[in-house]
């Protein structure tokens, strides 16, 4: 099962067109949102690709997101800071429960996954509003909590991110809805 | 702690650089050289970041290695396949033993990590004894066995890869190193 879930824009969010990729279609649009926000909430690590002059460079990060947004943050030098800033598209990575499934014979064995492939421009925010929602979803992920303080020094000293979230893949081998 | 560990060529990959990037250097070559090892050990997946036209592309993919190569494979369509076809050179990104680490500040949370990452160019193995080699490293990281028979129609319709070890940093937040 593999289903591609790509919505046009924000304002389309939860309209969510099903593209069958390698076998037949078995998600609802439902199913595909639940998918993406099953991914969003149990995933701990989100992976993002970069490239610049056609060099790939990847890097986990911690995330967090709300409806609209991937949220993650770095320091303000290095090569993400770098690749980022010479090309703001990325590829964004997220995968949840993965567990290898053995087999007798050795070209049976397979990885059974749920993962998000997600597409957009980085936009390094600015304002401090921007900036502390985008923390508060980081840590409301992370401790479960709503309500967190953060230093203005060490705010003003890190590199906050987001990624529109309006261009996402969703990939399931081997899970069963119901589990 | 964070060093990066370089081997000019396969003739050297015991000869590791190692070049402080924020913080002091704690390890020696040799703890730079079991670094590598432990995550290729103990990691279970590898994220390969592509780019075509410098748009980046990630993917998770189950990975096998021996003391020169990373391995890995995949279907023969599909949008991995055309991004290497189009530019060979990918970074691949693996980690082992991540964990989110907590603070009663909302500043002071962290994770605790060991990575790789490097650099390389895949090569699409054709011949039937570097493929067997390849899917032999792969089988034995997940299964420990160190024999296995491969379905010579699979083996014909899978894409099998290498990408040459020499080129890597290792990177270390919060492990201790005799945990």
């Amino acid at each position: 099962m593999f289903v591609e879930v790509k919505h046009d824009s924000w304002k389309e969010i939860n309209q969510y067109y099903l593209k069958p990729i390698k076998m037949k279609v078995i998600y609802t649009k439902e199913q595909a949102n639940e998918h993406v926000n099953i991914v969003l909430k149990n995933a701990l690590f989100c992976r993002i690709g970069m490239a610049n002059k056609n060099v790939p460079y990847v890097v986990t990060v911690n995330f967090g997101y709300d409806e609209r947004y991937i949220y993650f943050h770095g320091s303000q030098k290095g090569k993400k800071v770098d690749m980022i800033t010479a090309n703001p598209d990325v590829c964004f990575e997220i995968d949840y429960g993965a567990e290898i499934l053995s087999s007798v014979k050795s070209c049976n064995w397979g990885t059974k996954f749920r993962s998000i492939i997600g597409y957009g421009k980085v936009e390094l925010l600015s304002n401090d509003k921007d900036k502390e929602k985008a923390l508060l979803a980081i840590m409301q992920k992370y401790s479960g909590k709503k309500e967190h303080a953060f230093d203005e020094h060490v705010m003003a000293h890190t590199n906050i991110y987001r990624i529109m979230r309006n261009n996402i893949e969703a990939r399931n081998n081997h899970w069963k809805w119901d589990e």
